[in-house]
């Protein structure tokens, strides 16, 4: 059993994302409908959380807006002044598919502020690890521009707030969300203290990113990992990833924190993924990544929520990840699992092989396995 | 330009699903949800077509109820009696993950009259080809159950109708909706005057369905065709087997119509396939089908509307085909088009051509192709 | 029977109105949520004449995109630019409590452009009368600003481009939303050859407008009558105060044409009004204007959608009164009518009575009845 | 200050009602909507309390599922296997507009005996006073049947089981929802030791129930009030009627212990209701209701939710009582009060006077007041 932290916060749900057309702003030929990255998503996993009793076996973070001073950690001024310009107005776009609504710019606030305090719980040894289960997310956001739902850095913030202010020199971060970890790869493409590691769907989005080859730049060469899986990966993939990849290079590296950008969008059910992980899978990455924490870093996890359209699947993938961090079992069982787990090609296929063993050989190069 | 025949009737989309959690019934610890197969996803399609103004070009086809005796040239007569109790009662499951509504049953028989419909336009010649936007779909259901949100064999009915009191001898029927087209499989299993072909990912639903060793039986063999294909695949792929099988197959068949049951789950953006279809391809498709069709049966195609849980882009799916079937262009372009085309993997992979090559030489084995 | 036209298009419910909570933007302290004005509203009308099969007995008119120089027949040119400045980049709200969603100015254009259209119909003789069915509504909507959901005055133009371009010399507008008409009273406020009556629950919306003593100024004055009804008002009191006020003072006034705008917010179950009205009752009130229609102006009826929120409700409502200007009986029976009639005070209250009268002695003054 | 107790549970909000159309349930002609006793509609006031922080300041109560014993104290073995089965079933109707769902019979425990918790809390010293958020609601429940979305009914069980269990002698209900408590009154109608007050819309629902002349029966005689406030009243009728009645009432009969049946279907902006009251109108009615408490029993209160549909405006009805039970300033204001309270007619009118007036004889003959 390990004590484990949770934040969560009712303005998460009320960042307002209009009334897009999946994630494309309305208006002809687009007709108004349900944005993929709407409240619910988000809410329902929360919910399973209560229902299930599994929230009353966790430790409560209360969230707090990040300072100003903490955005600028990682964002330039002028674009926190930009959005908070449309939060306090009408209202609109903060870079490319990222819709800020009225209050978003607190509620955005709150949300990199939940991390931080993530972050602080489990340095602190107050939680052994923590999730952060925030809106809006943040591994697509640059320093200058919103983008692909993220308004605000959240990964990005809380590390270099625990780089500048806690006992922290290394950290790694893991990306499982299904969409490339754009933001937080540019944010420590020179840092050689900033591990970062993305798995997703190759070439989805943003396009033109996550590359095998983008390997990190000056100080920072080899520190920048991209695992770009096959549309079709299942749980055999993501496992051979994780273990081939994810865990040994975690090992090499020794960070003294590690976080998780959370994305549940690689579920056999997301619409805005291809993949074909499930609940149980998702327990097993976390007990990969769990089991390397312990052995380096005494188990320091911080999970960040990102990613995750199928709002009636990502609260399985939520508990399941939530049970293996926290060691209590609430006695829920995943209704979908074996829908899941049935289809074809869940295990390792010869393409998805092929692409580990090159980003093997990278890492190899760069003495990170 | 082609003379192509549109049905859609408002009563479609009051068929009640109620708030199953995606598909499946709520009640702890599934919350009430929205269900996959809600009636946006049929709405927003010709809401689209209106919108466009391609509803104008089209050739509106008048649904009626199917006749009990109808139904009952694929149902049985419990089985029908068990729907419509269901129907004039409180509600509840047809069979398998299959919810009937109060007034569901006369919907349902609206739903086959329609395909019926549409049949007698283009045999009689009044439309070349047609599109029959129904609700609920049919290509699951079972003679004597319901399946997979199916409450009666839409094309299954229509396809016996054509063979019992028009002019049609053979019909081939293709489905690309991305689950198993098991309930016209079975119903035609033994029948060599009814060439199935189902293209489906891989054993998704119905789960140990769709194999491609499954080749009919009896008269029947040699007369089905699977095409299981693994999850991921793209417009590539499907354009291989269109090209590869299916085209050859409905030339040598040599059908006096063709059912195509339209599907759009493999687009890339639904929430149950795992497949990278977008408006374009499914265009292509449809001109595959259209040439082979202009070959052997004057053109003689039928679409009968199945799946398709994306409600934001089954109308650009839908139009594109509707757009290919008419040879009108309504001016608008699909806004999700380069996002879903700019995906890896979009070309024909290994994998993918390893499983068309191995249907081909089945198909060669029966001189289908 | 009568031929009655019937304006709807489907662009009318894309208007976005955002994700207001109830008739107020969203932001802290209010929690993002469905706008009172939303598609449904009027969608669901929409959808039951036609599943009810009385859509095919009217006679269908197809809106156009009002011309700007026939907008401006009321509007100010900075008010229209202001609205398409929000329209084309992020929308906003174009005044007070009125939403601007990408694309809505020519939604907002395609509405009043459908009120024209119902007029040209109708008085070119086309059809005997008509209902258009539009949204974004108008009568709130003052020349240089938007206010209460409604951008552009449709009934106001429509009025105008009669008056300048048909055979029309006098109109009267008998407004039957539960809130005043405010933006129609103010247009035509010293104009003597519009009449314009408002029937509206005493002081809700816009408070301070609407008073029995606001009778019209200069030119005008006498020919604008307010019937600010006390909230609990009843099919009664409705009945009365038409056939006390309304009916006689369109004999009186012998116009050309009858606008009604027709909101079904006066209904028994609206969120945003207190009144009773039911079907049955809007049918009456439909007949008692029809017969002085039939007595001075030959019938001709243009009645302009407003308000009205009630998903389930409007429907019924606006099938009744569609009855009731056609004559045709669509069998189809308002399950809520016993809930709603059975409500007690339905008749004429004294205090309700005592209204009618100040205003019956105001209409003396004038000699409008 | 007082330390106000407040019951919630994640599970109330899973009760599942279906895709009614309003009130009704779906089937031709009516099209499946949404129901408006939908989680929301509580939901919201929850999520209100939450992000304003008020929950903070209130103590919470954990419900229980009541056992079957204590279902039984009100409601007849049959009915409660009825339930039961129609929940583990498919669903249904559990007697007249009462839609149970899958597992709706352990929310329907859960709701009564988080009204239970609640009296237990309060009349054990643990809090003050206490308010229950629970679902279903309960005031409209038969012991035989359910009723207008009432599946058991909560205050007749939580009164019933306070006599039995508690100490506690006499008990008075004050329902203030807009609809007529007859489950209630009917379960104590010949009780003396239970005092039933209910305000409500005159002959809105159940239709025929609600009379000023029904004051009870046998020993029970005398301890029944009604006040059937015609449609259109406002906070000053219901302040006249507290005043006037409830409070005089409550001082007379002294009770140990004041339910109060809270449905804010009575507010200004509800489908369900015609009355006009609002947040400062309902923390007027608390306070006059904690003053007789505070003379009579120790203040002890416990309020259980009823009604209240309307989404946005519940809430803050709901953070106003709260805010007057706990006297906690929470800062949030009702950004609708001016739009309700500047409504005509908002002070007491001669009609509802005349009502009041009939009652308080009717009360001074038993010598209740
Ligand atoms: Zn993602
Ligand atoms: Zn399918
Ligand atoms: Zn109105
Ligand atoms: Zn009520």
């Amino acid at each position: 059993m390990k004590k484990t932290g949770f934040v969560f916060h009712e303005l998460y749900t009320w960042h307002d994302t209009g009334n897009y057309a999946g994630f494309l702003a309305p208006g002809f030929p687009l007709q108004p409908g349900l944005h993929n990255e709407n409240p619910e998503t988000k809410r329902r996993f929360n919910n399973l959380l209560v229902a299930s009793g599994l929230s009353n076996r966790l430790t409560p973070i209360e969230p707090r807006e990040a300072t100003e001073e903490e955005i600028m950690l990682f964002h330039t001024p002028d674009y926190v002044r930009k959005v908070k310009a449309l939060s306090d107005g009408e209202g609109g776009d903060a870079g490319e598919l990222t819709h800020v609504g009225k209050g978003s710019y607190e509620i955005a606030k709150l949300s990199a502020g939940g991390v931080i305090e993530a972050v602080n719980a489990v340095m602190s040894g107050k939680c052994d690890n923590a999730y952060a289960l925030v809106r809006p997310p943040g591994h697509h956001a640059d320093a200058d521009t919103g983008r692909g739902f993220c308004i605000f850095g959240n990964v990005v913030i809380a590390a270099r707030y625990a780089l500048k202010h806690l006992n922290t020199k290394k950290i790694a971060v893991v990306d499982w969300d299904v969409h490339h970890g754009n933001g937080t790869e540019t944010a420590f493409y020179n840092d050689p203290n900033v591990l970062t590691i993305s798995l997703h769907q190759d070439n989805w989005y943003p396009q033109g990113r996550g590359l095998v080859a983008d390997v990190g730049e000056g100080d920072g060469e080899g520190y920048n990992i991209n695992l770009p899986l096959p549309p079709g990966s299942g749980v055999g993939a993501y496992k051979a990833a994780f273990e081939r990849v994810v865990a040994p290079a975690l090992r090499t590296f020794q960070p003294d924190l590690i976080f998780v950008a959370s994305g549940f969008d690689a579920s056999a059910f997301d619409p805005l993924g291809r993949q074909m992980m499930h609940s149980r899978g998702y327990a097993e990455l976390t007990k990969i990544v769990m089991d390397a924490a312990d052995d380096v870093c005494g188990g320091k996890i911080v999970m960040c929520h990102e990613g995750g359209y199928s709002a009636y699947y990502v609260p399985f993938c939520g508990l399941a990840v939530l049970e293996q961090l926290s060691g209590v079992n609430s006695g829920v069982e995943d209704p979908y699992l074996d829908f899941a787990a049935g289809m074809a090609k869940q295990d390792l296929q010869p393409a998805q092989n092929d692409l580990i063993s090159e980003v093997e050989s990278i890492c190899q190069k760069y003495r990170l396995i």
